[in-house]
C-alpha cells in the first residue's frame, strides 16, 4: 500500500508515480477523461482541472493541446492534497471506455528477432530480412476505426482462403493469431519531419496493443501489397495511455544499428524502453520478454513516418510490431511460438494450441520498473480480448 | 445556360441535376456546408435546411445522418423557387475548403489494365498479375492525415532510394507520379458485412482523387509490405462530393470476371460507372478513359473490406485505384505512360516528362453524360495540384 496520497493503492501498477489517462462512464453523467489511481480513477473536470480538455467524450482534446503534463500534475496535487472523496470513483462503478478517436494508425515491424522469424517461415528458401529492413523501419497503415478497447469480444474473421483445388473460399480464420505490440499515442499540434530527438515532444504516451491476425487469410491476400483484411477486424489495445513523463526513468540504450541508418533516423538519446511484456493465454504465460530489445525504436518510427513532409495529429497511433525476443519463451505472436501451427504449445489446462480456438482470452501485460528502490512500477494495465465465433457460425449454432 | 431555376449556370458541370455538397469559408462567418450550383454556392443553414447538419465545419455530421438525400432535395426546391439572392455566394468570393474529415482511406489496385502494366513493369520475369488478384479487390489503409483539397500545392517528398553504391540515400524523390483515381465517400451509420446490392445504402458520393507516387521511394520501401513513405505524403481529392443519386443514371454493367468472384463479391445491380476521366499535364490532355473499364468496383470493394467484420464509418474514403484504360492514351499514371520513365511524354509547349517536374500542375477532371438528351451532364470539377521543391531544395535555393 502506498503511503502517499489520501487513497489506498492496492495496485501498484497504478501509483502515484503514474497517472494515466483513460475515459470512463460514471454511473451518473456523460463520458469523461480521468486519471487512474490504484483501483480508483479522479474525475479531472471534477477537480476544476481544465474542464475544457477533461469534461470531454475522448483524450482528443488533451492530446492536441499539448497540456497533458500540467493536468498530470495538478491531478498529483489533488490526491495529496486534502481528502476530496467526493471526486473520485472506485473503478468497479465505472464503465471503461475507448480512450481516444485513433486518427491515423500504422503499425510497424521493427523486432530483429519477430521479422526474422517472419521471413524464415514465410520465405524459407531465400535470406529472411529482406534488403531495406535494417535501412529503415517498415511499416505500413493499418484499420483506425477497428481498434478497441480491452475487454472488447474479438469476432473470428471470415476472409478468403486458398482451397486446395486452387479456388479460394471464404471461411472462418483457422490460423486466428495474436500479435504482442506497444503503441505510441501521437499529441500536441501537427507536425512533420520530426528529429528522432525530438520524438518526445510529439509521444503523449504508450498503450498496450494487440494486433490480431488472420494468417491463412494474410497468406492468400498479401501479395502483391500487404495484410489489409487479415489485420482489419479487429486490434485491441489497454485503456490507460500512461504518459511518455511516467515511461522517462526507464529509457535505455537501443541494440545497436549495423549499418548504421541514414541520418535522419540517427538519435543521441537513448529511446529503446526498459518495459517487461508478458502474454498471457487463458491463464498461462506463453510469452515474457522485454520491448527494450526492439531494433528500431518509437523516435526511429515517427522520424520515418513525416520525413516526407507527411504530418502527425493529436490522436495519431502508431504500434511497434510484434515484440519478439531472441529465446524461446520470448515470441510475440502464435505464428512464432508454434512455428505457423506446426509445433503445437501446451497450456496450463492441459490442452494444446497452434492457433486460436474461440472462447480462448488473450491478454497482454506490460510493465517498467518495480525492481529495485527509485524505480517506481508503472504499469500498463490489460489489453485483454476473448474470442468468439464468426457470425455465421454463431448463426448456425443458434438455430441447431 | 439552364432555363430551370433563377441562377444562370453557365457551368453545365455543376447543373440543377448534379448539386453536389462541399464545405466553403464565406467572406463572413465560419466555416459551412453548401450546395454547388454552376458558379455560386448556396448556404444550406442559411436556407433554413437541417441547419444542426449544414451549419458544420465539415460533411461529417450530414454523412453520418443519412439525410443527403432530403438535404439535397430540398436545396433544388430553393433553387427552383422564389429567387433569394441573399443564400447564395459567387464561387469567387468564398475559399472552398476540404469538405469533409476523412476518417479511414483505403486505396484499391482494381484496374486490370494498370495491375497489368504494372505487374509487366516491376515483375518483367513472371506473370503480371499475382493469383489472388482475380479472387478479390486488392488494396491497403492509406493516410488519411495527408488527404487535401484540390488547389494545395504538392511538396516533393524525400524518401530513402537506392544508391549505386548499395547504400540508400534520403533524396528528393526523382521520380513523382501521379495516379488517377475516384474515391467513395461513405455515409450512413456504421455498418459491415455489406452485400455489393447492398452498397448504394452506405456511399454518399464521390470524388476525384490523385493519389501522388514516389516510384523510386516505392521500389525500395515496399517489400515484404506495402508502399507507404511513397504514397503517405499527399493525396489530392476534388472540392465536391458529388452524390451516388446524381450517379445513378450512369451506372452500367461492370467487364465481366473470369473466374467468378466467391459469391460475398456478387452482385446483381450494374455497379460499373460510365464516368468520363481526363488528366491534364501543364496544359496537355494526357489521358482521357473511362471509369466503366475497371475490374472491380466500388460495391465489391466496399463488400470486400467489411467482410471481415470490419465496420464502416461515415467519412471513410476508399479510392479505385489508378484508372487506366487498355489503350495506349488511356493510362493513369506516368509511370505507365513512359514506361517508368524509359519512353517520355511530350507535351504541347515541346517540352518532356518522364516523371513531374517542380512547378507542374496535375489537374484529373471527370463527368458523366452530356452527351445526349436525357444524359444531363454531372461533373465533378477538377482535383489539382502543383509540385513545389522539396523543403531542402527549396532552403537551399532561397539561401542562395
Amino acid at each position: 500500500m502506498s503511503t502517499r496520497g489520501w487513497l489506498p493503492v492496492r495496485d501498484q501498477d497504478f501509483s502515484l508515480d503514474n497517472l494515466p489517462f483513460g475515459v470512463v462512464r460514471p454511473p451518473l453523467g456523460p463520458r469523461r477523461v480521468v486519471t487512474r489511481i490504484g483501483d480508483y480513477v479522479l474525475d479531472l473536470a471534477a477537480a476544476g482541472i481544465e474542464p475544457q480538455l477533461t469534461a470531454q467524450p475522448t483524450l482528443n482534446a488533451l492530446l492536441l493541446s499539448g497540456r497533458g503534463g500540467d493536468v498530470r500534475a495538478r491531478a498529483a496535487d489533488v490526491l495529496t492534497g486534502r481528502e476530496r472523496l467526493d471526486l473520485v470513483h472506485a473503478l468497479d462503478d465505472v464503465d471503461v471506455l475507448m480512450p481516444f478517436d485513433v486518427r491515423d494508425y500504422v503499425d510497424f515491424y521493427s523486432s530483429l528477432h519477430h521479422a526474422t522469424n517472419m521471413g524464415r517461415i514465410l520465405r524459407p528458401e531465400s535470406e529472411p530480412l529482406l534488403p531495406n529492413w535494417r535501412q529503415l523501419p517498415v511499416g505500413y497503415h493499418g484499420r483506425s476505426g477497428t481498434v478497441v478497447v480491452t475487454g472488447t469480444d474479438v469476432a473470428r474473421p471470415e476472409g478468403l482462403v486458398a482451397g486446395a483445388d486452387g479456388v479460394p473460399r471464404l471461411v472462418p480464420t483457422d490460423a486466428l493469431d495474436f500479435e504482442l505490440e506497444v503503441g505510441f499515442v501521437v499529441g500536441g499540434p501537427p507536425a512533420t519531419r520530426i528529429s528522432p530527438d525530438d520524438a518526445h515532444h510529439h509521444v503523449f504516451g504508450a498503450v498496450l496493443c494487440n494486433d490480431w491476425s488472420a494468417r491463412d487469410v494474410q497468406s492468400f491476400e498479401y501479395q502483391p501489397l500487404v495484410p489489409n483484411l487479415a489485420k482489419s477486424f479487429a486490434t485491441t489495445i489497454s485503456a490507460w495511455v500512461v504518459t511518455f513523463d511516467a515511461l522517462r526513468p526507464y529509457l535505455v540504450a537501443p541494440p545497436c544499428q549495423e549499418p548504421a541508418p541514414d541520418p535522419y533516423l540517427r538519435a543521441t538519446r537513448p529511446w529503446a524502453i526498459d518495459l517487461h511484456l508478458e502474454v498471457d493465454l487463458n491463464g498461462t504465460t506463453i510469452t515474457a520478454t522485454n520491448f527494450a530489445t526492439m531494433y528500431w525504436t518509437f523516435a526511429q518510427q515517427l522520424a520515418h513516418i513525416t520525413v516526407n513532409g507527411a504530418t502527425t495529429r493529436g490522436g495519431d497511433l502508431f504500434a511497434s510490431g510484434t515484440v519478439s525476443g531472441p529465446t524461446a519463451g520470448e515470441l510475440g505472436s502464435l505464428m512464432e511460438a508454434t512455428w505457423q501451427g506446426t509445433r503445437p504449445l501446451e497450456l496450463a489446462d492441459g490442452t494444446t494450441r497452434a492457433f486460436l480456438a474461440d472462447g480462448d482470452t488473450v491478454t497482454l501485460r506490460g510493465w517498467c520498473g518495480g525492481d529495485e528502490p527509485g524505480r517506481p512500477r508503472i504499469g500498463f494495465g490489460d489489453a485483454t480480448g476473448t474470442v468468439v465465433a464468426a457470425p455465421a457460425r454463431r448463426r448456425h449454432a443458434e438455430e441447431a
